[in-house]
């Protein structure tokens, strides 16, 4: 028995040993939780140069409003460009970012979060709540930056103060909030995520974002009326060329790369998928451009440059919505729609509607963010890409549910953001005063409103 | 045997329970697949952003060709550039991709991935097809939109669209897949890649991008002619300057920027390889400014900023093939010879060749682009960057198989592209015809090509 | 006891096929130096995106100094910006990383690492020094770039590049070595880091980089003297109205994008703290726009638009060394304080110390840098934002301590460099002559000293 003993106690220096050993192998290792803030990390990285290019595409539609109208505006649009992101960025921080992504009453409006209070100071290491705040921001001032296009050289600046506000901080927030309210916590739902018909699709925000922007521009520039000059007594409209067709396109040209934020940027996740947002929404802008310039080519016998520029930025606020969830043939027929549609929509509401919209604000943003929200009904492909099971787009055997919860959004986005825009915008107008005097429209704004001019030195026929 | 039973049993258990450990252990720790997804994404996020940066040399390629040329054809100008890259990315997209980086056929063209066939959703996860697929368009973008530059001022709209189907649809890709054909797959291998000298090396593309581009511009300036008054009957050249040294100065900085994006990313990898790429690449470009200035200064007492701008881009294309593979003192000296050599190219083909390239597309990315892949036989020092056992530079004692090599792969661009474009440019005038009329020229192509001016508002001087 | 050496076997094999699996398990699985290395790229990746970021911002200074300015001058400022930004990084890659991160002589100046010596070739797989290099490297050249524009106008070309040479080559490099000598190796360690009252605090350069550029702008602009004009025979300043309002603005957004990598990027680590040092960095930024639109309005009667534009560089400068201490509710304040500042400053150094600062660049860059640094003393509350067990800003309940330090540190700066500063210019002036001659200013100095225009065609008054 003596050995037995003996082999015992081997044996249990044996196992120790064994223990020993797999314990350092424990410390040594690494766990899943590693991997998850490596994973965490590489998602802020990600989202934080997303938002990046969003902010970025501040200085596109700064770029692309100053050369699409005159130059004796010229400062005046820059200075709202800059001032509807200041004063956004404070509104959205304040009180827009606690509507949208707090806690939900009823899945329409959030509840906390003002003010960043339960995301400063109680970071999880990873401190996700800073990046969303700025990914989310620049988002909420590109709404904002729409409106100014439409309203342009003849919106009294104060006035345009006072609708920056508003914006950010509830009109924007309370309509992302329906649609986007989970995105922070899961306590944020909203009630277009929950409709019986399948979750609204909104991927990166054709309606939530553009739509919203272009039926406030519809609203602000039917309130502020057309520009002197801009239509004949009998109706007649006249064009008024922009003043810098190269800072236009410099413009688009930065819209463009803005979006290669906005779109991919908007799944928060640094993995495989950004680059097929990427496709898909740069298919889209060239097919766009493309055919925009092709229906002016064919519709005015000349290649139109605004037309194909704009054509571009159709084509991306058009694959918005269903950037994640359509095929590279889907964004192309996305796009080459956009690219029709918003040359029809131009005129349209140019010569029809007898709305003076001088960048065709309204066009692209408005209808081209209705076109792609609804898209996203039709060309929705998840399972052809490998996504999912089912592909919920009615021309890929996927029924009208997804169309109708489409509709329902895009109807529930233009009812909110035009209505709360014409009593907004018609407030401001009795109370303020929405528009300059004629005598000042005709100096242009910049010498009225702000006391300089946008191109000293420079002779510049008057008469323009 | 109780006893010995009873040991048995406990051995057992005890067995069992370490092997359970064991089992709890693996499944709480974490596999080399967790790391290499990781790594992967890494990898995308890097690759997806060089690519936005690589897309962003569009705006810069359009601000230079713009400033560098004459107000009255800046529409022109910037619709091409929007175009290039519209047509471009759908012919790469459908074809182009397939023909560089599909199945290979004897090295010299593919056979399959067309429409992203055996992409679009069978990804494994990372889902790398998609990022590669939009990082590799706007390479063939890039190469498109050299040209517009040697042939603005004079060519029709309509023959400059069909030459940008032709490029992105088979004239950079099939170059490509000769030089780079297994980036994607190891069956697309090309023949320069084959080369008993051993590979032909360039790294981010001075011959397969800027190359290939600047021999086209060449083809596409001789068979285009020069611009009226360009050259006085007796053959005298005479400067035609640019209308805007700000806009063409902010394109310089667009460019180096996405350059960043274009040299860095070519690696397609997340690693600490792209801080050594960037520094190469930066101090290449300065050397190029500064030298081209300096040559400038000498030759014409003046320090010439078209040339010190254009000394930069030079560089910049020069360091482009060797980013990679030298060290920080041959990234000076190929710069150094880059800012010298784009000088001296400049005057050569304008005034002895007589050949007309308004922004002198032509020196800086084809000569500049030879000049830089023949460095790399020069120059390579990979066992100095401690990448290697051997540095193939002839200057690092590596012989002169690499320099070969280059050579070979540069004269086949030079045939390919230059012969190609020749046949091509003179199909299209015998067919539509390549230039405009001689009034049109006069008036400027904004007006009679796309029924806008690009200044509206502004006096120019219509005798310019 | 045949069967207990049949057990004994048994258990032999047993425990070998144990150490078999763990052996397994230990190659398949994956230990800290895995998890480390991929870290390490994540941060290889955010710092070389953000040092692309702040190399943009070359272009913005080139935007804003060109469009504050008159058209006859532009050629000359973009070449200096150009210029600045090629020589600077020579001399930084040669001699002033060295100095700055070298191994430390005293904490006053470094003495190795010179020309990368240590760097190249002796990387550890990660190769963080390329990165760190060309991370520096812009940041030096955006010290070097703020001076342009206090000079514009009327410097001699020639007499700027010297002074372009001595910044990145010693100026900078050394005071950076006092406040940063440590970033790269411990052994670098500045005196400015170890106060007795605690390390001087200057994040991503309010000081180091703002303040040093702006401190030597005035002894530029001192040493210059006004432009011809500028002041009336009694003293009055006269405003000389800047050509170009809609590029100045596009800089200003290039600027604020850049500032996205130059503080956010400081961390050099790709974490969830380069989300929170966005938020600080944009909510002072736009409290800047805003105030110093406000404070215009209140002084001027109307919201103008070039205060507005410095008023957001100011709350950027301001923020910049507190960016990763402060909370949100600071950063408003730094802005708030910054953007009513540079407003007071820039009418003081204009009115009452009638020094001629065309761009405000002192103002800007010196003043709010100088707030910026002080501010830190003020508003640190790392234990607020969970990041430390005390907050060391004197309204955090921390006591005069980080204060003191940050008074040491700004003064030192003045001393440094607006000493150096003096010295410089007035030897430059005595042995190559600072300023161009009365008829080249008044003709402009791009006819001058470059042989050239900006504006080729643009009909341009003269008198202005």
């Amino acid at each position: 028995m003596r050995s037995f003993k003996g082999l015992l106690t081997l044996l249990f220096f044996v196992l120790l040993s064994i223990k020993g050993l797999m314990a350092e192998e424990a410390a040594a290792s690494v766990t899943k939780s590693d991997i998850d803030a490596i994973t965490a990390n590489i998602n802020i990285v990600w989202t934080l140069v997303a938002a990046i290019l969003v902010f970025w595409m501040q200085a596109g539609f700064a770029m692309v409003e100053t050369g699409f109208t005159r130059s004796k505006n010229s400062v005046n649009i820059l200075m709202k460009n800059l001032m509807d992101f200041s004063i956004g960025s404070i509104a959205f921080y304040t009180v827009g970012f606690g509507l949208m992504f707090g806690a939900s009453k009823a899945g329409i409006i959030g509840t906390d979060l003002f003010f960043m209070k339960g995301i400063i100071g109680t970071g999880d290491g990873t401190e996700w709540g800073w990046t969303f705040m700025i990914f989310q921001t620049v988002f909420a001032a590109t709404a904002a930056t729409i409106v100014s296009g439409a309203m342009a050289e003849r919106t009294k600046f104060s006035a345009y103060l006072v609708y920056c506000v508003m914006i950010c901080l509830f009109i924007y927030p309370i309509f992302g909030k329906w649609a986007w309210g989970s995105l922070f916590s899961s306590e944020g739902t909203g009630w277009l995520q929950n409709l019986s018909t399948g979750a609204f699709c909104d991927f990166a925000g054709s309606t939530v974002v553009h739509s919203i922007g272009g039926w406030l521009a519809l609203a602000g520039a039917i309130i502020v009326g057309p520009r002197l000059g801009k239509y004949a007594p009998d109706g007649t409209p006249k064009a008024i060329p922009g003043h810098n067709i190269t800072l236009a396109a410099l413009g688009v040209f930065i819209l463009w790369m803005g979006w290669f934020g906005f779109n991919p940027g908007s799944t928060t996740i640094g993995n495989g998928e950004i680059g097929r947002v990427a496709m898909t929404t740069n298919l889209s802008a060239v097919a766009g451009a493309i055919c925009a310039m092709g229906t002016a080519w064919v519709l005015f016998k000349k290649p139109d440059a605004s037309m194909a520029l704009n054509g571009a930025l159709a084509g991306l606020v058009g694959i918005t919505a269903g950037c994640y969830t359509v095929t590279p043939g889907g964004a192309l027929a996305i796009g080459t729609v956009s690219g029709v549609l918003v040359v029809f929509s131009v005129i349209f509401i140019d010569k029809f509607l007898k709305i003076d919209d001088p960048v065709g604000a309204v066009s692209v943003h408005g209808v081209c963010g209705l076109w792609g929200t609804l898209a996203c009904g039709l060309f929705n492909a998840e399972k052809v890409l490998g996504k999912a099971d089912v592909s919920t787009g009615l021309l890929y055997g996927g029924g009208v549910n997804q169309l109708i919860s489409q509709l329902i959004g895009a109807g529930a986005a233009f009812i909110w953001a035009f209505g709360i825009g014409l009593i907004l915008f018609k407030l401001i107008d009795v109370i303020i005063g929405i528009r300059v005097s004629k005598e000042e429209e005709l100096r242009g704004l910049d010498i009225d409103e702000h006391g300089m001019e946008a191109y000293h030195g420079f002779q510049i026929f008057t008469n323009q």
